[in-house]
């Protein structure tokens, strides 16, 4: 189970803030923070500072390697930050993401060639955004097909399913979760992730509805998620489905967690 | 989705205290407050106290019904006290249980072709208690398949696949998860029903547990379940988790259950 943490995104504003000031305490802070609630992999993403990201990136990343020996997820729309940004990362990184899109297939893919980082590959293509599952599996089909026919390892492709809020289409948590299970059965060695929020859109107790969609999407094979790490009660659940799904052997996880005050009961 | 309630158990002191009293105030107030929780049927036990149960029943049943327009699930290992008991349902009743253990089965399967209850069928039978999911879908199905031949309607069939604890065998878990989900793909029309509370049997935080166990069972099909619908988070996780498989049609339970102030977040 990979666990990417999100928190280093500047769409939450003080985050904003301290990319723009360098604030290296802040964003110190910020990456212990996630590698001790339980993150493997830390997001960064700088997209809202537009002509500011690269030159930002260029701060961060070294920064955030210093500070922790783990991979980087490098979140960004940008082709030309990933190409600039890439050759920074110590560690194998992961580009998230790249879809079914042709502009943006075609521009990614020669700079995916030349450093072979893990992909995230969003199933979305240009007829535009899933709703079925049937659509979500058609989508990752194709892209697993051109993805693997570029050069890219079965094992760094993480389809992420395209999570729509419940809200405005009640099918559409269930069509994440067959998606989810379809891929992972049809294509033995790919991974799945998905960011979870999106689900609550337009609800009220959103906090509630991500928890529990993690364990939905858990219970279907989701070997990847990219989450808030120190959302407490997200890591409890985290936790304790693993067990019950039989892949914490001992429960040794589990009890660890609870001697470390991790879990958390109403 | 069928809610059992299972506060009124003689195994409980504070409701053994009662019963020997014949406190109706006490019982009432426990049957209105799990019908507020959320619970369809009232689950009835009073085996602890031995020779009294059945007179105890006598009193219990109709008091039970006199508060609440609901049907009984009478759990019992006394086939006399079935016998005795049934008749006094007003609503059809579910026998809880009936196991494939012979002598169990053929002292029962009488009083089931009389009355026609619900059954609750727990996959034991005379080789004793299952470890594997295939264990479970073996008695499973030798049961449906006697308890049809007796004239039992599927519809009417509950099976449950006798969760046992996570902590002596980590894979009890998804063993329980996994005989849900070819029970239900197997016989159509037959309903899964389980309690939850031994899933965490020797382990620390235990309602976090068992609360996501719940979360885990409806992803693989569970219709049915006998839990304490006075436990708050529980029943949160059972809307939002109907929900999120698209089973709550505009999300309004699960909103009105926000207006109620039922969803509490962590």
């Amino acid at each position: 189970m990979l666990v990417i943490g999100e928190r280093i995104n500047s769409t939450r504003k003080g985050i904003q803030e301290a990319l723009q000031k360098r604030d290296e305490a802040f964003i110190t802070e910020e990456v212990k923070a996630q590698i001790e609630g339980g993150a493997h992999v830390i997001d960064l993403n700088a997209a809202t500072l537009m002509e500011g990201e690269i030159e930002c990136l260029k701060w961060l990343v070294p920064l955030v390697q210093k500070v922790a020996d783990v991979p980087i997820c490098l979140d960004s729309p940008n082709p030309k930050a990933m190409e600039e940004i890439l050759p920074l990362c110590e560690k194998k990184p992961i580009v998230n993401s790249i879809t079914g899109e042709s502009e943006r297939y075609e521009s990614l893919i020669p700079i995916i060639k030349e450093h072979k980082p893990k992909v995230i590959a969003l199933t979305i293509d240009d007829s535009g955004m899933p709703s079925t599952a049937e659509d979500r599996v058609r989508i990752a089909t194709d892209l697993i097909q051109k993805l693997t026919a570029d050069g890219v390892s079965i094992e760094d492709i993480y389809v992420d399913p395209v999570v729509t809020p419940v809200s405005t289409d009640v099918s559409s948590g269930k069509a994440v979760l067959d998606a989810i299970e379809t891929i992972m059965e049809k294509f033995p060695g790919v991974h799945t992730v998905c960011g979870l929020s999106n689900i609550s859109f337009g609800l009220p107790k959103r906090k509630q509805i991500n928890q529990i969609f993690l364990v939905l999407a858990l219970s279907k094979g989701l070997d990847a998620v990219i989450l808030d790490p120190c959302d407490k009660r997200m890591m409890a659940n985290l936790i304790t489905t693993l067990m019950l799904l039989g892949e914490d052997e001992f429960c040794m996880n589990y009890i660890n967690a609870c001697n470390e005050g991790k879990i958390e009961v109403a």
